[in-house]
């Protein structure tokens, strides 16, 4: 009984940050982690942007909504679902992802929360939990499924190692030759084989059994 | 942030055995829990009259292709996946639920897992775990998530117990009389209003902080 735990952000849909910075022109967007290490800071940053920009939540989901998961992620989703169960993991926030996962069908995502006032503007976030990604692997392996994951980015590692099986998908060369232990899968026809063929390890199942 | 676990059968699809032996005429297949209290006695029954009917898992298939959820639920399901992430937390299996959760959508179902040989008879039953409705609520808490759960049935009450809000749904009365601690519901659209008002017990969440 498998579980497929995928990333959303690179692997799904465009990373979303960027793409809203895109759309909107909002230049001070584009900054992630690679220029404002702390995530706390560049959070920080970000909401202050939108605040400047006079951006409210609506606003946002409007902007967001004009946007379209990647190009066969939508047929490739729907055949995995017929075939495993799924649940993304992903550090994005259920208010940004919205319009996206309704593209994508709502499959079952877990992920992080805003916090909005009465007024609709985004003062804070809360992080659901720290490393989550792994936390979620773990807590489905002690349901007894058998987990394969895949991911493009640093915060997708933990849960790649976690996984009975991990797949980098369409990762940029530095993930890539930073860990080559994970094989690396740019096509979704191909992950989904690599889904298919995975020699996992054996987890104990109860046979038989009474409930 | 919120998931809601909903029991499957007599939830949001008829109950599977009872409907597939009303569709067969096969009468033995009507014995429940009530009838063989012993479920490992019970389902070893079943497997050995879905064999005497020469019933390989591509007719029950057919056969279960045949019904349809309950009616509401799959609007009432799509509604609330806009709102909420939603597991299907039930005790049968992959194999038959298949054909009613494309119906629904496709959504996630954590359940258990049939034994079939290369022609296609069902040989053995392989449970997940022991009670696994209990497991699923507590492993998602434990992701900091606040559970909402509704059943209907005596294999819910652990799931119900165990979520921050728990209701009956359509629930027999014997079930209703038991077990009064429980709200009882009977529409889909009060259910959504219950788990849109509930109160719950507040769970710690951390704020701000770096992942």
């Amino acid at each position: 009984m498998q579980v497929i735990c995928l990333d959303l952000e690179g692997v799904l849909v465009p990373e979303i940050w960027m793409e809203f910075a895109d759309k909107t022109g909002i230049k001070e967007l584009l900054a992630t982690t690679r220029d404002i290490p702390d995530y706390k800071e560049l959070m920080q940053q970000r909401l202050h942007f939108l605040d400047q920009h006079n951006l409210r939540l609506e606003d946002i989901r409007t902007v967001i909504s004009s946007m379209s998961p990647l190009p066969g992620a939508r047929n490739f989703l729907d055949q995995l679902r017929r075939q495993y169960q799924v649940i993304i993991l992903s550090d994005t926030f259920y208010e940004f992802a919205g319009p996206l996962m309704e593209q994508l069908g709502w499959p079952t995502l877990f992920c992080h929360q805003l916090q909005v006032d009465q007024q609709g503007r985004v003062q804070d976030y809360v992080l659901r939990q720290a490393d989550p990604k792994r936390n979620s692997v773990q807590a489905l392996k002690k349901l007894n499924f058998t987990v394969y994951a895949a991911g493009d980015s640093y915060n997708d590692i933990s849960m790649l190692d976690e996984a009975d099986a991990g797949f980098l998908f369409k990762a940029p060369r530095n993930v890539v030759d930073q860990y080559p232990r994970f094989p690396l899968v740019t096509e979704y026809d191909e992950l989904r084989q690599q889904f298919d063929n995975v020699q996992f390890r054996t987890v104990p199942e109860a046979t038989g059994q009474q409930v």
